[in-house]
């Protein structure tokens, strides 16, 4: 295997065959092949692409660069679900225990959260003692005795996409729809599932705001989890504005507790039990939307879902008790009313400049090895299109500090756009795209 | 400087300003920006080129990465020659004497043979003692006395380029046109020169085959040159064959030496001369071309060119008696014959694959660490547009062993290959471009 010559022929649009990615990965993986070869090889890919078969030998080879969970012997569905990420979208804290709740087996591997969007396990880490680091038997284990676990990509899962996530962060080589399907699939492959329910963000806090590139991403997911023998199915969601009102670490996992009370905030609701539905679809459990919206507000006003998220944070090291008394997280010490500074209609609620504002207060990384604070956050009331007059509050900022929290003002007014005219916003739920084809959400088929 | 956002915007076909790709350049340079980060803009690059205001600065960070060689209050002209490098291709070796005998001062920085193509220091290196690698304040000392030095790249001069060209080389990112320009022009400008005449090949053999992108690549080099004081001229010429006969590094300067006597082939001699007719116009000696050859031809016939290429070498540690007794040089132990296996007529005579029987014989590079012998190589008698008989000698082997000389005659055999009817060759010399445009060469302007 020459590199040079395999990164020229995918360079002039040519392309590689199943074993040389095979060798390359493992290769790349043990070091032979450096950083910077593969690095050029990503900026080549970012350009040309990879073709059906290619992307399915570089999934493939990450995947079996590592371990992976294992249900051998166990009959139960087991469905995850995964979002390309955004601010305020706590919908997996959501869904984990209300499928578990329903019988489903939910082994949900998460990330961390990185530039303007937040990450699951940073959330779960606001739970005082939370661990996340589970080892992958642990977390076998935990999934068949409470039907949940949510975990960190561990060192033995995909060793090959960490490496290789980590270089195309610093190589300006992440915005690849091949890549990112690799990335995303061979982790999500690697958890023994089922069938697997994707939550594909479009709109100006989307890693891919286009509408059309968060199709063509879907389309290539699905083919990959379906070849491999993991039903697939995406919703295509809005990320033009935050997911609910609360966006920060703890004020998250508050605002998830009161969603599995039945009064979490209706846009975070509507896309929860969207996602919950397709997944129950996949489990074989509901095949009927209704019906299957029914059982999960089951598992929320049954308490259920409450109660296997006591078990699932008791599993986990964490203080079960957060759940009926939340005011246990960390809240922190400063809160500051952002108010309307005119009368008017919300034209806009910018995700990716209230996502920054996160950062600065010290709620979000900018680089990975950054720590994150739990305590501080945005409340964001504001939702576009409504009517607002002058003084009404549109935001309270959690900080550390009365200075911090004043600092960081301005940006909020920005991100927070009053205007005359209503600006539609996007559908919360646009599209529903599965391996038989895509179509709009609530269309019938 | 946040790389990433560097590399994000060239890849998304945006420009970096001046003192980004200097602070770049320099902190690449000094280690502090990674390799994998530098490849990954390379590839960018490639797809999307570089604004001239980008070209420069980048040309000018290089340059100002290291050393130059200084002719502080030398009033005679300095004219240096660079190819884009062929097979057979010893220009150099002549022209260097023949314009130092015209009065002109040569300082030749050159490189060595990698891949297909040779490289000067390795034909220099295969006369006994030759040093190419002086210092910058010798090689300025010698320019002054002799007229000419031939000397390596130090690793005083443009470390930048010497760095990004190591890694271009093994990340597929050599065949662009603003990084082979940067490239060439940042070692070449680091020569203290008043004047640059720079050959680039064409055809089959040469670096970038087609005549579009030699073009391209010509008025690149001269913008280049000519902002910076350095009026530079092109000639784009033919390497869809070997240049001369001799391909191999003792076996060239042999030819070199015979050139030198009048006895080169035409072919060499034709290029050899249009080069030099340039050079002695832009050292302002004669401006006429039949007077600038005939200037030229009389540094041969005077013997006064031989004279200063013994002197050179004399001053470089070499032993200036090869000049008169070229059995001195080392002289592989087998020679083959490699007869045509048909009456017809040469249709082509390809050197990349002649070149890498070289590379097969030890005479040239598969990579840069590799060592090469000086006295293996080709004679190839065979020209396109040649009628030959079955039983002809087309071309002789220079081999350590019998065996390894058989075992290229089936290379040699499939690189010269004989048809029914002739196909036009390139004209050796195609185009002069200069600032003022380019001409077919030979047409009156």
């Amino acid at each position: 295997m020459v590199v040079p010559r395999l990164i020229e022929r995918k360079r002039d649009g040519g392309s590689l065959t199943g074993d040389e990615w095979r060798e390359l990965i493992r290769s790349y993986t043990t070091g032979d092949v450096p950083d910077y070869q593969m690095a050029a090889l990503a900026m080549a890919i970012f350009y040309r692409g990879l073709t059906p078969d290619e992307l399915a030998a570089l999934t493939d080879a990450m995947l079996s660069s590592g371990d992976r969970l294992h249900f051998d012997g166990e009959s139960r569905q087991r469905i995850d679900k995964h979002s390309t990420g955004g601010v305020g979208d706590k919908t997996s804290l959501l869904l984990a225990p209300m499928l578990a709740a329903c019988g489903v087996l939910v082994p949900m591997m998460s990330g961390r959260g990185l530039g303007h969007t937040g990450g699951t396990l940073d959330k779960l880490e606001a739970i005082p003692g939370f661990r996340t680091g589970l080892s992958l038997r642990d977390a076998e284990a935990q999934v068949c005795r409470i039907g949940a676990a949510m975990l960190g990509q561990t060192e033995e899962i995909a060793p090959a996409d960490r490496k290789l996530y980590a270089l195309r962060d610093v190589t300006a080589t992440v915005e690849s729809i091949p890549l990112i399907s690799a990335s995303i699939m061979s982790k999500k492959l690697a958890e023994g599932l089922t069938g697997l329910v994707l939550d594909v963000k479009i709109g100006s806090g989307a890693f891919l705001p286009e509408e059309a590139r968060a199709l063509e991403l879907a389309r290539t997911m699905i083919s990959l989890g379906e070849a491999r023998g993991c039903p697939t199915v995406v919703l295509v969601t809005a990320m033009d504005r935050p997911l609910g009102v609360a966006c920060g670490n703890a004020l998250e996992v508050v605002e998830s507790i009161a969603g599995l009370r039945g009064e979490g905030p209706a846009d975070l609701m509507e896309v929860t039990f969207a996602l919950g539905i397709e997944m129950l679809h996949l489990a074989k459990i509901e095949g009927d939307p209704v019906a299957a919206r029914k059982r999960l507000e089951a598992t929320i006003s049954s308490g259920a879902a409450l109660d296997v998220l006591r078990q699932m944070i008791a599993a986990q090291g964490g203080n079960p008790s957060i759940v009926d008394d939340p005011q246990l997280l960390a809240r922190a010490p400063v809160q500051l009313d952002v108010l309307a500074d005119r009368d008017g209609v919300v034209t806009q609620v910018e995700p990716r400049a209230l996502g920054r504002v996160i950062i600065e207060l010290g709620g979000g990384r900018r680089a990975v090895t950054d720590t994150v604070l739990p305590d501080v956050g945005l409340e964001v009331f504001a939702k576009p299109g409504a009517v607002v007059r002058r003084g009404d509050r549109l935001a309270v900022v959690h900080a550390r500090t009365r200075s911090a929290a004043e600092g960081v003002v301005p940006a909020v007014l920005a991100a927070v756009t009053i205007g005359d005219v209503a600006i539609p916003a996007l559908p919360l739920v646009a599209w529903r795209v599965s391996a038989t084809g895509e179509q709009r959400y609530g269309a019938t088929s």
